[in-house]
């Protein structure tokens, strides 16, 4: 029975990459990358030892523009960060568009918010010769990603931005966005609003804790910690920091949810209560219209992201070779009724 | 500068697979396989000239169990239907689950319900060398799979059965779910019942409109056709469809919708009327209960479709060699309110 399983193909890492070629050949990473660009300013001796180096290892270079132009079938790999979160729906669906416009197959995975996952996922990708990535990190250190990026692999960050490497990223303006949905409360009266929030580890979460924190301090208003709650976004912690930001000392009078996740659990526990509370969340949703009332939100546009996203990464994969850049894109305040309630008559006072 | 890209590897269809074996070798794929398994009933002259083949063309055997006793990283392919159908959001994040409970990784695709797209994706992903395969079929043909899982690919089948080929296959009870949802809609006195489904050509669309047609017929009802409607699940059409029956002649005083997408498109349809209609609707989805009124519902597990495709994935991974078979799930009725309605007093009339 035949068993012609190479194995050197079945795991990620066992690719050689251009860090192995650097140490084999005695020079930096960038000399390689010269080398393998056909970039002037190696001198004929390196290019020789880097050469020697890429045999030896059977280095080969991912040229995925070239390949695009042959017409053999692309891939783009894409990371999410959770599957069953409705936001990366639309995200997902436009880049599998664009991907497909350029004759490209698309294959992903999620991360499940695991800088591990994350970092094995994107590994298998590369190892499984996708021409480009679209990740939306969850991991704060992508530094394992720059020998992948120097071999060819175009790689663009979504929704949060890259650490510690510099790379294409697309992201919503989250600070702006909060601050806007916060300052819209204060406008209809409210002096003390909650904030509920994802784990601080995550970019979008700082930056959204960001806009809260500068809408109050633009209004004024000070700031009790009791009114602040991040972390996991599931509905038991989600539950418990509304209860206790409701129905402790100083209640607040309105909240601020800081994504879809956190607003379907906080509508579920504002909606059992006999005094209105004001919200106002982060990420539309689908039927926030129908709610009674319905769900005033700060938009984002998802597919939009999506799809800034899959541009950048088939302008690098069609060989155009541009600094990494960030593109921001606006948020929209959509009213709808839970944001324009005023606070209890008399000022706030418990439930 | 090096170019030692193997392009063998670069695309599906370039892996030599069991059939190409059986034309060099002049034998029947049975033969191959039998020979490949070390199964008996060949002769060895005949083993010979299989082997011979197998040398020629660098066929590999993918033996899944083998690779995940030894610890490699082994991958799981997910192929999905709509990736912005939160139907899938629970199944696919079920069977990341089992995946990383088995320390495998999960790569998936979308079909974008189209049959060329479904294979494409396939192929390429049994080209980067996946393990195991879980399919939502678009196809109503998977002949092309059958070198794949004669070559080992373990594939499972779930939410709808495969084509022209026997494998494993998970399913909801489609036919029962209608059935009891539309006998609910009778039960509470309504004798005109709509159906609005998906189109014809996907299992379940037919299955949920047979279980529709049997609870009328069972309560001896007649079905004017002008109250079935079928088609893409986009909210225009579905928009169009609500309309002519709620709004022709004999119009109905109930709708079942036969799936989520079309279920949110109802209840939007309907929430703008003066006349109260009744609805059940195939699939529960978030926040349906806190809609006014709640969304009666036939729900699937959907989380359990996940697991009990990946539970059927990594026994066969774990070399448990079964007959393939059928699994159907229970589906449960969820009373909300808008299935509870009753028709109009003094029978249907116009709105």
């Amino acid at each position: 029975m035949a068993d012609t399983t190479r194995t050197s193909e079945r795991r990620y890492g066992t690719r050689p990459t251009m860090k192995d070629v650097a140490a084999r050949a005695g020079v930096g990473l960038k000399t390689v990358s010269r080398v393998v660009n056909g970039e002037p300013g190696v001198t004929p001796d390196t290019v020789r030892r880097v050469q020697d180096a890429i045999d030896a290892l059977g280095f080969r270079r991912n040229d995925s523009a070239r390949i695009l132009r042959k017409g053999r079938t692309a891939s783009i790999g894409l990371v999410l960060e959770d599957l069953a979160d409705p936001f990366y729906g639309p995200l997902s669906r436009a880049v599998e568009e664009a991907a497909r416009a350029h004759g490209a197959l698309l294959i992903h995975g999620s991360s499940a918010e695991d800088a591990d996952r994350e970092r094995e996922l994107v590994l298998a990708l590369c190892a499984r010769r996708v021409d480009g990535l679209i990740v939306v990190p969850a991991s704060d250190d992508h530094r394992y990603l720059e020998p992948e990026i120097d071999a060819g692999v175009a790689t663009v960050f979504v929704d949060r931005p890259p650490g510690r490497i510099d790379a294409d990223v697309v992201l919503s303006d989250s600070f702006s966005g909060a601050r806007d949905g916060v300052a819209h409360l204060i406008a209809h009266g409210h002096r003390r609003v909650g904030f509920i929030g994802d784990r601080l580890s995550i970019h979008t979460a700082r930056e959204r804790l960001r806009g809260y924190r500068t809408a109050m301090a633009d209004a004024g208003l000070p700031v009790d910690e009791r009114w602040v709650s991040l972390g996991p976004t599931d509905p038991e912690r989600v539950r418990r920091a509304a209860r206790a930001m409701l129905d402790g000392e100083e209640p607040v009078t309105a909240v601020f949810s800081a994504n879809n996740r956190v607003t379907v659990t906080a509508v579920r526990e504002l909606n059992g209560r006999a005094r209105p509370t004001a919200l106002v969340g982060f990420d539309d949703f689908e039927l926030a219209d129908l709610l009674s009332p319905g769900v005033t939100v700060i938009a984002q546009d998802a597919a939009e992201l999506g799809r800034a996203a899959a541009r950048r990464l088939f302008r690098r994969l069609d060989g155009v070779n541009e600094e990494p850049a960030r593109v921001t894109l606006p948020t929209r305040l959509i009213p709808r009724g839970s944001g324009e309630l005023p606070p209890p008559a008399g000022g706030p006072s418990r439930s």
